[in-house]
């Protein structure tokens, strides 16, 4: 929903005042809307865009250099008058006459239109080309029926880099009506924005659904499902579009542009998982891609939605496309002179792994196995895990030990089957866990397990000596990573009693199984009795005392760990 | 919330996979994150940046030239581990040595620091300048416990621009750390987000509260108000961030960036209120804005929020954020040789005052008054004419009716005041209803009082014969304009027989106060009788036969005027 305004009634107007003052070196204002700030050693053709308020970047953000010469803005939704588009266009006339493109709406078109009449009437040139990319909204058989919407970019940036060139009026008239023939769209809706000072959202999807083809002010889809994964969307998305290539475009040899466009709500890493398969499913099908796009270029306030637009690229088109531009929001090529950089392997691809000897590789099996039981424990546990660590924390302990645990197994997996030994398989399993698990937690894991490889090698049979050494080292690691000291509530409370104990058992001659048995059941104990403790350190500023009666998840999650492993060790008995 | 992904595990690797994919020609993947995917002619200290997923641009969006070398991208809200960070300072590295910059949080700190150690121990001259822009997280005497937000951009860009320029490390890390003790950031939040996969947000505020100083993941603020105006939050913003210049900064010939950021729920036009205020302010406390930036720069997901950063320039600090960059998110300077252009004055100063006759006077000022009555009347109607509109339309119909006659009234008497005559203040009036009503409606109502001017003047006495044929004018224009027939369900069905009955009373003799009573009242039984009609034309497709039962809001508001104005005729006589 929209927060913030002042008097809603003036929302329109003091958003662009502001727009205004933050982008003086791009725009000035005039009656109606806003014009380029500076102006080129060469007169151009104007290019004035417009439309209702709401939609940002379009239109005002598009004006400068390279893109637009004007932009009329009306109020919120609301097309501009036909009196503030005349001003606007007269303000952005440089004497080369003037293209107006906006998105094909009733409205706009009225008041335009009757713009377009008064500046022939004063004996300017003035053409028009509206943009009808989205093919939800019409037949393909009515296809000068169908609404602007992302679509818009393409065309108002076509026709400005067309003018930039020194065309003339025919000849930007010519390439921005190519654009618009060679551009297609189609959004989809998960729920509608509320205007300022509206009670209501301006249309409602219901929970779960998803709308297709919706338009930007809220106008009706032509279908509604189940909210896809994301991978979903976008063959939902690319499959539409693929089925209806232009006139003049085809498949074979296709070069074109992508352009995925948020519409608020729906953010940038979500655009870029749902790019990810927009990429490949292109690809696929044969496309060539040229530069694309991923972000916000034509919004509906915080309406939660997304759009794919394709450009289907001629010589022409994609010189244009190409070409530099400097708005307050869509730039291009400000550096020159650079050289691409090739790829490197990954790596893991580049990483050797040593001699082993057979009774490390016998151990380095037990350690995957290990592995492998530890990230299905977590898995099962990450929930509760996670419950625990909202209390006092952010709540991402669970969820971090096992995304750390299930890499932290497939690469222990790779490692030995590469041959690797005990060391090694805990230096990748080290890494991976610190990689994917992330946070503190991950990178603790991490030093922990590159200590207990240090102590097991490569070059020799485990015994239970080594493994009470190595758990010795890990419990060092632990404290002088973090600092903690035993009763601050972290996991150093279950990890000192653990390897103090077991390495107290082994030193009086104990079995490994009966040591960690008993150890284990230690740290069990330990890790409940963190319970009755404060968090302290850190955590104490933001949390207070809300944590007691809670145990520590880290200490916990350590617990469990010690625990899985003596299921192996028994296995293995 | 976020909706969009596919195993809510691989969230961050898909997206981190989508960008470089979409991204190519400023980055390319490497193990960790991303490096640039070109090379300069010359080789430079190399900027490596970093830090959780989930507040793009920051961080992957800020690598390319004159910006950061590379980015260590972690997991959501995760920091990126050693082994990450190693990994891409590594690949980022030109051989003339790495600066690490990260917002300071504990868990980056100890895995960057980590990395840190390893590059120098490979011989790698590798520093750090940790950003603590964010002022509610510590007291000043504390200042190097903050955290960092939306001044991330400056650091990162200050020590890019200077890398860019040629500066050996020793400079690249006085100028970043330089950067960072002039930067000052203060945010707000109305809502968390929710991670993909996850049931509950992050965190909630109170419905109608805001957290003041709340941090980008959820962390504690130091106070909790009800939302404030948009004018509110500025000098909220303002005021704090001014009570704390930075050492070596003053007031006095003040040079400074403003960068009001979105977190990721409170989009553009929000900001841009909001920038309005902020700018007065801050020109008000006697500052020089230099520059400034509004937009999204690093968020929070979808998290409503937003913050204020200043930077307070120097010469070199200005000289390198003006400088280059081209990086995915943040670009500058790309088209050169431009030159400011003037501002002119408004359209309206502009406008000259015809000559008017006294008795045309006259009639401007009982138009004048009719005015103020209809706005008075649309104002407390609004409300109910947007709710019959939201039966059928799209619910703007109060809202436009009400804005262009409260403009119109206003436009109205700055005519009158200027001695204008009857035609005169009704074609202001005409260009204001249009401009600020927005949409078909506020078109039509503007064409509708030019047409009316025309049959009035300058230069006569108005007579019930002017009027009558005034109205036929009026009539003409709405069916010319809109093409709609009676029948069709639109103010047509109302205006057509207020017209024809209104000239013929007055062909036939009556005066105009009883030709107008007659007139209005017919008007009104016709509004009310489009209840019975099924919407057709442009609006039948979308919503069926929705409407029937409600009359046209059009219809409805034009029979009010007629009553207003009758109520004045009748005052007059």
């Amino acid at each position: 929903m929209t927060r913030l305004f002042n008097d809603p009634d003036d929302f329109a107007e003091e958003a662009a005042a502001g727009l205004a003052l933050a982008s003086a070196r791009w725009v000035r204002p005039v009656s109606g809307g806003v014009v380029r700030s500076t102006r080129g050693p060469e007169p151009t053709v104007a290019v004035v865009i417009g439309g209702g308020s709401g939609h940002y970047p379009t239109f005002a953000g598009l004006v400068g250099p390279g893109l637009a010469h004007g932009a009329a803005m009306g109020n919120l939704f609301a097309s501009p008058s036909a009196h503030q588009v005349h001003s606007v266009a007269t303000a952005a006339n440089e004497g080369r006459g003037v293209l107006l493109s906006y998105g094909n709406y009733a409205g706009d078109v009225l008041h335009f239109t009757q713009a377009q009449e008064r500046m022939r009437a004063a004996g300017i040139d003035c053409r028009t080309v509206t943009v009808t990319d989205d093919i939800s909204s019409a037949p393909r058989s009515e296809i000068e029926k169908r609404r602007g919407i992302a679509g818009d970019l393409v065309v108002f940036k076509i026709a400005g880099a067309a003018s930039e060139a020194g065309a003339d009026l025919d000849e930007v008239e010519r390439l921005a009506r190519r654009a618009n023939d060679r551009t297609r769209s189609l959004g989809v809706a998960f729920s509608g924005c509320t205007l300022p000072g509206a009670d209501e959202p301006l249309f409602t999807v219901p929970e779960g659904r998803m709308a297709v083809g919706l338009g930007i002010h809220g106008e009706p889809g032509i279908d509604e499902v189940d909210v896809p994964s994301a991978e979903g969307l976008a063959d939902l998305l690319v499959s539409s579009l693929l089925d209806e290539i232009p006139d003049g475009a085809s498949l074979d040899g296709a070069r074109v542009v992508p352009i995925l466009n948020g519409l608020g709500g729906v953010k940038y890493e979500e655009l870029y998982v749902v790019y990810a398969s927009v990429h490949r499913l292109l690809e696929q099908a044969g496309v060539t891609i040229v530069s694309p796009e991923v972000g916000e270029f034509c919004t509906s306030f915080d309406m939660a939605g997304a759009s794919l637009t394709l450009l289907w690229l001629d010589d022409e088109l994609e010189r244009l496309w190409l070409a530099p531009s400097d708005t307050p929001a869509f730039r291009r090529g400000s550096i020159e002179g650079r050289v691409e950089v090739g790829v490197t392997e990954s790596a893991e691809e580049q990483r050797v792994v040593g001699e082993a000897t057979a009774p490390s590789r016998e151990a380095a099996a037990t350690v995957t196995r290990s592995f492998r039981a530890i990230a299905e424990m977590l898995d099962a546990e990450a929930d509760e895990l996670g419950r625990i660590d909202r209390i006092a924390g952010d709540g991402d302990h669970g969820i971090g030990m096992h995304r750390g645990s299930r890499a932290a197994a497939d690469a222990a997996q790779r490692a030995a089957d590469r041959g690797a030994g005990a060391r090694t398989v805990l230096q990748w399993a080290a890494d991976a866990w610190s990689d994917a698990g992330g946070g503190t937690s991950g990178a603790i894991w991490g030093e922990m397990l590159v200590a207990l490889g240090d102590s097991l090698g490569d070059d020799r049979a485990v015994d239970a000596g080594t493994v009470a050494d190595g758990v010795l080292r890990m419990k060092d690691a632990v404290m002088s990573f973090g600092k903690a000291q035993r009763g601050d509530k972290t996991m150093v409370d279950a990890i000192v009693p653990f390897a103090d104990r077991l390495a107290q058992r082994v030193q009086a001659g104990d079995r490994l199984l009966d040591a960690w048995t008993d150890a284990a059941e230690e740290a069990t104990r330990a890790a409940e009795a963190t319970a009755s403790m404060t968090a302290r350190l850190g955590r104490a500023r933001s949390h207070g005392d809300r944590s007691l009666g809670t145990p520590d998840p880290g200490a916990v999650s350590f617990a469990l760990v010690t625990r899985t492993v003596l299921d192996i060790l028994k296995g293995d008995h």
